[in-house]
């Protein structure tokens, strides 16, 4: 199996390849990223090296990524080329990364989603301008993340119009109650699970916690559509789905095809984990139907400190998942905690507790 | 963290270890032995080689080992020159190597065990004839495990004595209803947990399945003496003990000074696996209370065939442990199911149907 990535994500499906024998082989720059450091099998190479790519794909019998910041095109041209599959597909990632292909393709599947209008030109900006008068958000088409490439604009502090090279969307700024999460898993027999739906609580655009299960009378109808979105579009492999719950509705605010932040509580709240989930799907074996382990479940992520070494603590009733990164950035990924409890709020109380002895 | 062996019990170490972000290094004679497939870290080297060895240890902090066939005084004596400590104690491993050794530190805790004679010359084996009326069990003093080294006599078929260079001890043979087995950790602040009492079952004299947890009128003070051996001896690590279950009364067999076949099923079946607890005990961190995550637990070993390939199957009720082993020897560990259900048997009876999706 080869993992194009070197990042935490890549590091827990590392992991778990190796608990199910499979010999895990990363491509990623350096011998000290995360998922380097725990397998035996590291090929060096930037993403942009063709030739590197190749000579990898030729060394393994199917390889899948752990970021949509890959090129979907070139990964699709070499996994032909070598005939070795890359899942879930390149080309549907590559539809994915852009967020105008991404709404149209909610739309096409009938998935509930914030109004948008595409914005390719001056004139895309001032039909968007006077459709949301002026409320709306501004996000770029594709290599926006955690906050980066989104823009609002509001009556107050209306927003000017920048070219940029891929084009943006405008999207109706959504009054939601809280976001959600939850994620789905397809093989090629066309066997699909769906995770419990979870809360996640964003802080500076970026996860900082995650609870679950919680419930929302829209989650069946909703499902039910996600279904038929991994069916039609013959997805192997995961996709997490983020969502704002207005009270009435279910929305979808943003689709990755790959394991995710929003399902790392499911290393010790589920029976059968995201990543192995993630693998199963690719190589054709059966999945599971999600079991938790018990009632409630919570995720904090540590976050870096930019300062030092961070201090570290165990606990007995706090599940430590560290990803080995050499350099403490501030507010960089270190690692998560993982609580599971009677409730979903009690395992958060616990998880904010232990979270403190982590001195960051 | 040091690994000293490259085989599966270090190579669940090391998995274990990379979750908490530690940065695991094996020390084994292959690249492809299974601890070093899973580590960036692999250091080249016979357990017999010096200098090796002393170069492994001034590359880690702390350092373990998942075998008691290495040689504990040249371990200690490394440790020592090296400043980089072994645990648990390599002298009280090398202790617990000679049944002769073993045994007396049992009686000395008032641990109950089977009645026994040492055996270093004719004349001792002629006692123990007499002794024990030619029903008794020999067993070479270093080196046996798994049934290799232990010898049978009874007065249908008395033994006669071969010399051994590290001699025998002769057990009395114990009329026994069940095996059982269980573990205990302890930290340098003294802290000890004490894991589930469980049934291990024998073909050939090889462990074939677990499950548990189980009951016994005397577990209360078996485990009493038994806390008061990992005190006394000031253990850092794991024990594990194999029972036996006379109905009446539970004698312990044996004692091995490392995480354990018979503890496999913790990785499903506890919120802390015994390679976590292990970790845990070594760095001198706290140790969570065992806690089941289902009433009942079964664990199945998946032994080689000696013929091609193994044909795998994952299942959606049992989880597989796969060691990456390159050899399929007939016989062979190569990996393990675990299950948990609502009860032991229940547990059981699912690992025995799975098993045979194997193939093997």
């Amino acid at each position: 199996m080869g993992l194009l990535g070197g990042g935490q994500l890549a590091r827990m499906i590392v992991l778990e390849g190796h608990r199910l024998g499979l010999e895990m082989h990363v491509y990623s720059e350096n011998r000290m990223d995360p998922a380097a450091l725990v397998s035996a099998f590291h090929h060096p190479g930037k993403m942009s090296d063709s030739a590197a790519l190749e000579k990898f794909l030729h060394a393994v019998d199917v390889a899948t990524f752990e970021s949509e910041f890959v090129d979907g095109k070139q990964l699709k041209y070499l996994a032909d080329k070598t005939v070795t599959p890359i899942r879930p597909d390149p080309l549907l990632m590559d539809s994915l990364q852009d967020r105008a292909e991404q709404k149209q393709l909610l739309v096409r599947y009938k998935i509930p989603t914030a109004d948008f209008l595409p914005v390719n030109s001056p004139d895309d900006f001032a039909r968007a301008q006077a459709y949301f008068k002026n409320e709306f958000v501004l996000k770029k088409r594709r290599f926006g993340y955690d906050g980066y490439g989104t823009f609002y604009s509001s009556k107050k502090q209306p927003l000017a119009y920048t070219p940029d090279q891929y084009g943006y969307i405008a999207e109706a700024k959504i009054s939601f109650k809280r976001e959600l999460a939850t994620q789905l898993f397809r093989n090629a027999k066309g066997q699909i699970q769906v995770f419990p739906l979870v809360q996640t609580h964003q802080e500076n655009s970026r996860c900082l916690w995650v609870k679950g299960p919680v419930r929302h009378p829209q989650l069946k109808a909703l499902t039910a559509k996600l279904k038929n979105f991994m069916s039609k579009l013959n997805i192997e492999g995961t996709v997490a789905f983020e969502l704002f719950d207005t009270g009435a509705k279910l929305l979808v605010n943003e689709i990755a095809p790959r394991v995710h932040n929003s399902g790392h509580y499911s290393l010790n709240a589920l029976k059968c984990n995201q990543f192995e989930m993630h693998l199963r799907s690719l190589l054709q074996h059966s999945l599971p139907t999600p079991q938790l382990v018990a009632p409630g479940f919570a995720m904090w992520n540590l976050l870096g400190t930019g300062a030092g070494k961070m201090q570290l603590a165990t606990h007995e009733d706090a599940h430590l998942h560290w990803y080995g990164k050499t350099k403490n950035t501030a507010g960089r990924k270190m690692g998560h905690l993982n609580v599971t409890a009677k409730s979903a709020d009690l395992a958060l109380k616990t998880a904010r507790a232990r979270r403190k002895d982590f001195s960051i």
